[in-house]
């Protein structure tokens, strides 16, 4: 009886709330706006239109109360015990609604919500859609087996970095960098996501330079490095940028969600026959504050079913303000299948002070080696140059596979005890 | 010397930023962060290329400290008072770092800065950017001008409503309440923003049918009321939607700003025919934290450069959380100049629990009959029907023009003296 619960025959969302309400009467408010009602009742909003079209509140769970409002801005009753109180609701709407549409699912579930009066917190944390969302969008083209392909990788993860500086360097001391980078064995680089199409590292350019540096070291090793290309922009770019990528020998592509948006990924989808690996810069806005916006889980099983193959987590041990906890729960989330014939798992790519340090915590969290680990600093800064940089991180990661600590195994792998000394 | 405050040179962003470390240097992670900088310093990162790429702390301005965190997860320095200091500082970045890319500039100044260790709040308040923005994007394509041309309204706000209830109408239903409305003499009527293309009230059907009626009083009155017909999707419907509105004889497109995206806006603007108006529906979770995300000012630029002809600020006395200085802030931000030659001021939509009982006041605070108020129930729910609904409306706001009270200009006025009694 699982498969009701992945495909659902309704939208279905999850929100953590606060309100000084009593939570059924806020969760019905809600309900209420997301759907057929508005602030007053108006004479159309009859039974009948009601049972059709009306959101419902299918579960609530109460958990704790607080003191104080977490959010400013929130009405309360006359009367109450003046707390706020937090549940778990769940909505569900007939997707007669609005279609199998994306942007219309996110101004319905994640629209005129955040801001309602009687809550004083509000994020979505979960969702599950029916499956004629699967029929409209294909998900992942690529996925973790399709990534593995082109890259050549099997049974480990791809080791990767991140061009740094992160801007700044002209196309040829890019192409010098990648040149390092393949010399040392690296199975993944990306574009750091303010690395665009300015005139002093042009896009189309840079891909020509890279690739001839990158498909150089694919005829010498038979094995062709992954690059993901930043090619955020307007659509008409990303898709000219995606062409010259794949007419150069490329094997990815870079966007960034949150600057991108939802139809334009959806676009670039449509049009890509490349991996789209994609960035997250900008979610922080959206998730920080903890009863506000939305939660990794909801949110990234948007972009999977848009087509995301690669979804940056952040990283254990990570230098922003994120818990490793919740990096696990993101990371772990990407394989929860979306639907039950068409799971749509998305790869989860570990990054942000990512050194040697964190490889056994990582394969032991996600728990297999399907996973993107990259390392700007933690590869480039190695005091024995770049090639040592991905040899330690290589080792590290070897070393995680076979259970060995990393002191142990350093012993005799010199790259790797150098990269000890500095991390 | 007001023109290179309006166009400057490099990219300019204005933070509200909470810290526990000084704030000088905290600025100073934000920027590198931002440019060319990693959490460790790499080799490549040459003073000459810092001269160049680097973003710089242009202006750093203290104000209050607090002894609580606003968000978690910040960290702090090893000494200091304990206590968290609020400060507005301003980065620039020199526009050859990315080009002029809308998305490429969202990733720069509103990328991986929320979720910086250091801050316990950051918030983007306001930015400027040099010309090269003007000159690869139009902005407004109508504005208030072209929306008054082609509704044929002048010297007053725009009176509108939302058609309600939100979604359950079917095809036939929609048509007879545009019906009355236009019978009522609305100047502007938009579909609710959970009013999509679903299989209970097609987007094609409900266009043709609407049209049929708005084109009917049109030939009758002389004078066609602006219908936004919500086509928020993906980019080949919102295309094909927009191409039929225009066949049909509409003059109006709506879309969701957060549902389809910056890439996405982007294409529909050079796709347009039609004045966009633009729905705000989901930005609550962007901005309701008072030390995170984004504050108006800052996201209106984008989507006015993008091409939005008219934006959603809320109303005075609104059901949501947000107060009327906000509110009113954001009205007023629209008609600030984006470029000197180009000032691509965009229609403020004021919306939400809009009756009767707030035209004098949203006239006062906007300085300016340049808008467009829609009223859901405040014109639908009048006790006399729609048309008195309408009727009451627009002589409210007659009244605010006038400068008379509304229990006075009541008296003469039975449909305003209606509203009055239930709103």
């Amino acid at each position: 009886m699982t498969a009701p619960l992945i495909d659902p025959d309704r939208i279905e969302a999850d929100y953590l709330i606060e309100t000084a309400f009593d939570p059924m009467q806020a969760a019905e408010i809600m309900a209420g706006e997301q759907s057929s009602g508005t602030f007053i009742s108006v004479p159309g909003e009859t039974p009948e239109l009601k049972e059709r079209s009306a959101a419902r509140v299918e579960r609530l769970t109460v958990y704790d109360s607080v003191a104080q409002p977490t959010l400013p801005g929130a009405g309360r009753p006359n009367a109450g015990d003046g707390l706020w109180q937090r549940a778990k609701v769940t909505l569900s709407w007939p997707i007669e609604n609005l279609g199998a549409s994306m942007p219309n699912l996110i101004a319905t579930i994640a629209g005129n919500l955040f801001e309602l009066k009687p809550f004083s917190g509000l994020r979505l944390v979960d969702l599950r859609l029916p499956r004629a969302f699967a029929q409209k969008y294909a998900g992942p083209q690529f996925g973790m087996e399709g990534t593995r392909r082109l890259a050549g990788v099997h049974g480990r993860p791809l080791i990767g970095t991140i061009i740094k500086p992160s801007v700044g360097l002209t196309v040829e001391d890019t192409a010098a960098m990648v040149d390092q980078l393949c010399a040392g064995g690296i199975d993944f680089i990306k574009d750091d996501e303010l690395q665009a199409d300015g005139p002093a590292c042009p896009f189309d350019a840079r891909v020509k330079a890279v690739m001839a540096v990158v498909n150089r070291h694919a005829d010498r090793t038979g094995k062709k490095p992954m690059v993901a290309f930043n090619l955020t922009g307007d659509m008409d770019d990303m898709r000219r940028h995606h062409d010259l990528v794949l007419a150069e020998g490329g094997t990815c592509i870079m966007a960034s969600l949150t600057a991108v948006g939802m139809a334009g990924m959806i676009e670039l989808r449509r049009h890509s026959q490349l991996p789209i690996h994609a960035h997250r810069c900008g979610w922080g806005a959206l998730t920080r504050e903890p009863m506000l916006g939305w939660s990794y889980p909801a949110w990234s099983k948007l972009w999977r079913l848009a087509g995301a193959d690669h979804m940056h987590v952040n990283g254990l041990e990570n230098k922003f303000s994120e818990a490793d906890d919740s990096v696990i729960a993101s990371a772990r989330s990407l394989s929860e299948p979306l639907f039950e014939e068409a799971p749509m798992r998305a790869v989860p790519v570990f990054s942000s002070g990512q050194t040697v340090r964190q490889a056994a915590g990582t394969l032991q969290a996600v728990g297999s080696p399907d996973l993107i680990v990259t390392a700007g600093g933690g590869v480039v800064a190695h005091p024995d140059g770049i090639a040592a940089g991905v040899t330690a991180m290589c080792e590290a990661w070897d070393a995680a596979a076979a259970g060995v600590d990393l002191p142990t195994y350093a012993q005799d792998h010199p790259a790797l005890a150098a990269a000890l000394s500095v991390y």
